[in-house]
């Protein structure tokens, strides 16, 4: 018994790999069950018991796209906020689960789906560092760290979206750290503020 | 010679006002030419005297976008430009050719295509405010107005796709108020801040 559900749960996610990146390289009208199996090594059966169709394949890689990231360690607040959003930049280059996710998420409109869920899963991601930054004294009076994070999250697809179509991603940490630089006034206490630092700097790769 | 010249141009716009109306409602996947065509009540040869296929529909529908806005009056600067993307927030709940150019514009790797153009001209407009606001003093010093100019586009972008999708642009007004209100500290002089309205705290329409 145990081992027939271990085997299910290896399937299901040599499937969900396969997906990732069919749907990352060729978008959803392009990417096909046919391929997605052939690529998994998976029989139709096998498909079929977890997947109904290439719908519902695009589904869960859209809601599952943070499973399986390691978020850069620390402690929660606006550090490591910032820290995240870098993290994720660097992923958005390379990782084809969230890759193909997010390129989902953007172009569900095109194959009639209407789901905040890959969204929503970050807003709560970013507004739990968000209270732990107002529980510190990091923020400024005025923050809603809902309304914030809601805001946050949106302005991130749209800066990932526009460095995707203008240059493949390549600008996308500098501009990450520009949306920072803009928002931080707003948003910290002057003295943590003057405090935060972005990931390039640290290790010296970038300005 | 000239009365062809009219009917051409004539032609080209009922062609654009209908491929607009049916890019907004069914996106590219399910948008057809014949669709178009007999909306716009022009024959085939018509058709492909102006638009070779449906992709060259598509691409005309994303870069004139912003044709036949009637951008709200007003002396250059921040206020204008606040009071421009709170105009844009209401045209995207009502204007075909708006609505029509920034879906596909977001959706364009769903048919293959990569292009900036329609990005980069709300970028040049917003830079023209922001330039008008540096003359005047409006900007903290550090600000870089091409730099901001895109990141304003970008966080705009996603703000707006955010809200389409939880919403269905319900809340949009209320959002891109929400976006500048975090905004404003790192970008305008204190005073100029104080003193920038929205819209619809002006007419009295929202809070």
């Amino acid at each position: 018994m145990r081992s027939v559900q271990e085997r299910a749960v290896k399937t299901r996610e040599a499937i969900l790999r396969a997906a990732s990146e069919v749907f990352d390289e060729f978008g959803f009208s392009g990417a096909s069950v046919s391929k997605i199996m052939k690529r998994a090594g998976v029989t139709q059966g096998g498909m079929y018991f977890h997947f109904a169709s290439k719908e519902a394949l695009a589904h869960a890689v859209m809601v599952e796209q943070g499973n399986g990231l390691e978020l850069p360690p620390g402690e929660d607040g606006l550090q490591r906020l910032v820290d995240i959003t870098l993290y994720l930049a660097g992923e958005l280059q390379t990782n084809p689960a969230l890759r193909a996710g997010v390129r989902l998420a953007i172009e569900q409109g095109e194959f009639g789906v209407q789901d905040d869920a890959p969204y929503q899963y970050w807003v709560q991601e970013f507004a739990g560092q968000l209270r732990a930054a107002r529980d510190k004294g990091e923020l400024q009076p005025e923050v809603d760290v809902d309304d914030l994070a809601w805001m946050l999250v949106s302005s991130y697809s749209g800066t990932q979206l526009l460095s995707q179509i203008s240059t493949g991603r390549a600008d996308l940490h500098q501009r990450v750290i520009t949306l920072w630089r803009y928002l931080l006034p707003g948003v910290a206490v002057p003295d943590v503020k003057a405090r935060i630092t972005f990931a390039e700097q640290r290790d010296g790769t970038a300005a």
